[in-house]
This record gives structure tokens, C-alpha cells and sequence, in this order.
């Protein structure tokens, strides 16, 4: 079935061509971007991603092109559209378009893309097993917690991963700590049973399921440190894990082909990950014990 | 008079909309570009944009969507459509489209967008009168020798230059170091009458006016040489001065609101902006001495 996205107003074929060669998101990487997870039919999150969107744009001081009640309109109506339950929504949201030129156009009017597609979420055998990851130097530019998309960097080191047979490209900073993967926050579980992430900054990016561990990890009595980490301590972590809107928590059982601890998930990730999973409504609460 | 642009084989109103959703340049930044002037109908430094184009592409392993000789003739076409004599050319290639996820498609088909537009060239007074640069903390990605349109970081540099009043952000490196401009390369000319700036590598774009500007200083026996320079040593110099396709060679004759020696444009500078504006057709060879 032919996909249907919103583009400014109107809603279109996805094949259709209906962005302008001048729109700033596609000649300077001049937008930023959401992913928001759809269960059952219901926004996942909304309001976090929502809140996420605007402080994004805030930070590029682009105007929002519609109201936050709006665009909750505009998603559902796409949704709709295309009658998809279990889902990916993808809202892009761009300076405008002008004549090429570096500087930000004088009286912008932002462009609002909206599309929905299946949900690519892992398979149960997935979420059972967790993946492996590779480490690189990061390469990102200096605002990773501007959720932009001025993503090559993003790319090419995911396809390094997906080339590796891994799932995410760990990002490793000049001083060696890890900061995130490419498309997810990265963690680790400590032989105290601590989790340890990357503290907010411009770094990286502050992830909703990021935040939703934490906050799961303290309604259960465990410790978060949010400090960067170094390859080495991952390796000798007794878990690892990682997290994003679409990968949930995924164990991470190798990282540059040595295993993590025994090379299976740890019992704390799976724990978030059953939590999670309930929380978000993919599976039955009772699951969860 | 509405612009026409070229889009993947067709001539379009450079306002139609003519990019899908998903062009991977849309959503990931996922392609390069190239500027070329045109002076007199002519275009300047084909073969190199060319090669660097190709090289660009080489290196995201982007397959060139038309051989360079067809390249050539959309470009001529769109310029004749256009009816412009002074011009510039945007080439831009993304990876292709498909539906989204950072992986390379599997059997991509690149996209070609180009659009031509009336010169920016910088006017008699601003050549004449060199201009005023701030510098900035460089936030950009680890791979600017790619001509890619990942320019978010540059469009924000170039914003901060334009609301300080200058033409121009200097990228300064965790050094100390002067790396190149937002969309120029970065140049002082020392006490000793030598060319300073800095050496290609990932940090830099090889930009097609500094390898002319080299040329032509060895064929005038000033020597160059390839070394980051500090801002310091920027500020200390006999002269300093930008160069790029549009921009030209533009004396630079502040630094973050400090003259650069006495504040106006330096000899060696004027002598290879005359020289370079001869050599590309924008002036008459004879007002060169």
C-alpha cells in the first residue's frame, strides 16, 4: 500500500515529489527531527517528544510551523491515513525555503513533513538475545543534543556497524569514553549493580527511553551515575545495553567482537527491558513481576 | 523570472516541488554539492569542481548518478534555460531515496539536483575594502574535506558571523588552531611576506580558489606554506584574506573586532586578488601588473 505523509498542509503519496530543491532541510541539514513510537494505535511519549521537538527548534531558533496541539492533530490524522497500529512516526520540521544561501532567510516560514511507517521494532528472539556493537571515533558534530538532521555522520557509522554484523556503532570520544551509538544511548551495568550513562550534554542526544530508564531504575531502588564510560570499563561490565525509541532496551552482549561478562543479557537489562515493554504497552503488564 | 532548475532528467520552476520525502538528502543530510562560478557565460574550474564532486562521492560511496560529461551538458542546459552569463551553478547528489533508516539503501539510485542563480559575487568596494571575521569554536562534523550538504554547524558559524557584523566565522580548533572559514578557506600572509594556511586533511574543504591561490603564488616565487596558524598569529600577520568560488580573495582586515596590522588590505593580497580575477575572466588580464 502506498504510504500517505503530510507535507505543509497537505497530505500526499509518499512517492509523490513535494519538497522544493530550496527547502533549507535539503540543501543545509537545516531542520530537526522526532521519532515517536506508535502501540495499539497510541502515541507513545507524546508529550516528551513533543517537548523534545520544541527545544530543538528552540535551540536553531526556528519558528514552530504549527501549535503542539496542531501537530498531535496532524500525526493522528496521518496515522489515520495510513492505518497502521503498530508504527514509527517520523516529524521533520525545517527552516524553510529561500534562495541558497548560509544565512537564516529572512522571514522563514518552516516546512512540516510528517510520515508513518511500520514499526521496525526487534523481534522477541532479538530482544532475547541483545546484539553486538562496534566502537569509532566519533565524528558527529559538536550539538549531538540537537536531534538534527544533519545525520551523515549518523549514517556511515551505522552502515560501518551494520557491515561488522552489528546492530550500533558506539561513539568514542578523544579521551576514550563511550558517548553514545548512533542512533541510541549507550549503558552499562556495573559489578555493584549500578547503571552508568553518558550525562546530558551537548554530546549526546537526551534520550526519551533514556529517561524513561532512569526513571524506571529509580523507582526500583537502582543506582544511576550518569558519567561517561570507557571501552574497557564496558568490557568488564557485568551488562550492557542500549536504548532508543525503536531499538527499546536492547541487551548488548559484544562490543568489537569480545564479549560483555559472559556474553549474555544481563539479568537487570532484561528486567528494564520487561518494564519498558509494559510501560509502553507492548506487552501485558502482568509480564512483568 | 522563476528559475529552472534540473531534477533527475527533468527541467522543472525551481518553486515546484520536485524532491520526495524521502530523498535521502532530505532526512539524513546524505549527499554532496558542488558551487562553480560562471563568468561571461564561462564556466570556471569545471574539471576540478568535477573531480572534487567525484571525489566527494568516492568517499560516501555514492554512485555518480550521470557521467561527468553528461553532468556537463545539464549544466550548460540549465544555464542556457536560465539565460544568466554570471553565475553560479549548484550541483548537488544525494544518496537516493528510500524509505527511512540510516543503513545505504540496497541498490540506491542517486539523485541530481541543479540550479543556477545570479552571481553573489562580492562588489568593487567589498574586494576593495576586505572585510571583518569573528571566529568560532568549531562544531562541525570530523570529515569537512567532504563537500557534504551536512552544513548545519556551518549555516549556524555563518549566522554568528553575518549578526556580529562580519562576512565570516573562522573555525578555531581545540588547539588553538585557525582551520578554515564557514565556506572559505582561511589565509594570513606572515612578516616574512609568505602564505600561511592550513594543509588539507579531514578538517579542511580542498578548496578549488586555495589551490589556485597556491599556483599562482609559486609561479610569482611567494612562497606557501601548508601549517595551521593561531588566531595570535593571525592578528600579528602583514595581511590576512579568505578565498572561495564566490567569495574570491577578500582581504580580511579584522579578526573578532581587531585590525588585522594596520586595517586595510595588504599587497600581497590585492596582487593575487587581481591576478585571480584576471585569471577567471572577471577582469581584463591588462589590469594586472
Amino acid at each position: 500500500m502506498a504510504r500517505t505523509a503530510y507535507v505543509n498542509g497537505r497530505y500526499v503519496g509518499i512517492k509523490e515529489p513535494a519538497v522544493r530543491i530550496e527547502d533549507r532541510g535539503y540543501q543545509f541539514a537545516d531542520g530537526v527531527y522526532e521519532v515517536i513510537k506508535v502501540v495499539g494505535g497510541e502515541l507513545r511519549d507524546l508529550d516528551r517528544h513533543m517537548a523534545r521537538l520544541e527545544r530543538s527548534l528552540g535551540e536553531l531558533r526556528i519558528e514552530p510551523p504549527v501549535s503542539r496541539r496542531a501537530l498531535g492533530a496532524v500525526i493522528r490524522e496521518t496515522l489515520r491515513r495510513n492505518g497502521l497500529k503498530n508504527a514509527i512516526v517520523y516529524v521533520q520540521v525545517s527552516r524553510g525555503t529561500a534562495p541558497r544561501n548560509h544565512l537564516f532567510p529572512r522571514a522563514p516560514r518552516a516546512n512540516l513533513v510528517v510520515t508513518v511507517r511500520r514499526a521496525p521494532f526487534p523481534s522477541a528472539a532479538e530482544l532475547q538475545d541483545g546484539c553486538a556493537v562496534i566502537t569509532v571515533a566519533d565524528q558527529r558534530w559538536g550539538r549531538c543534543d540537537i536531534k538534527s538532521i544533519s545525520l551523515l555522520a549518523n549514517v556511515l557509522a551505522k552502515q560501518q556497524a551494520a557491515e561488522a554484523g552489528c546492530r550500533e556503532a558506539w561513539q568514542i570520544d578523544e579521551k576514550g569514553m563511550v558517548r553514545e551509538g548512533s542512533a541510541s544511548n549507550a549503558w552499562i551495568v556495573d559489578m555493584q549493580g549500578r547503571l552508568i550513562t553518558h550525562p546530558l550534554g551537548p554530546e549526546i542526544l537526551g534520550g526519551i527511553t533514556r529517561a524513561r530508564v532512569i526513571e524506571m531504575a529509580k523507582e526500583e531502588g537502582v543506582e544511576v551515575i550518569e558519567r561517561p564510560f570507557t571501552l574497557d570499563e564496558a568490557l568488564e561490565a557485568r551488562e550492557a545495553f542500549l536504548t532508543s525509541t525503536s531499538s527499546l532496551v536492547m541487551p548488548v552482549v559484544e562490543i568489537d567482537g569480545r564479549s560483555v561478562a559472559n556474553g549474555k543479557p544481563g539479568s537487570v537489562t532484561m528486567a528494564l527491558q520487561n518494564r519498558y515493554r509494559a510501560a509502553q504497552g507492548m506487552i501485558a503488564k502482568s509480564a512483568v513481576t
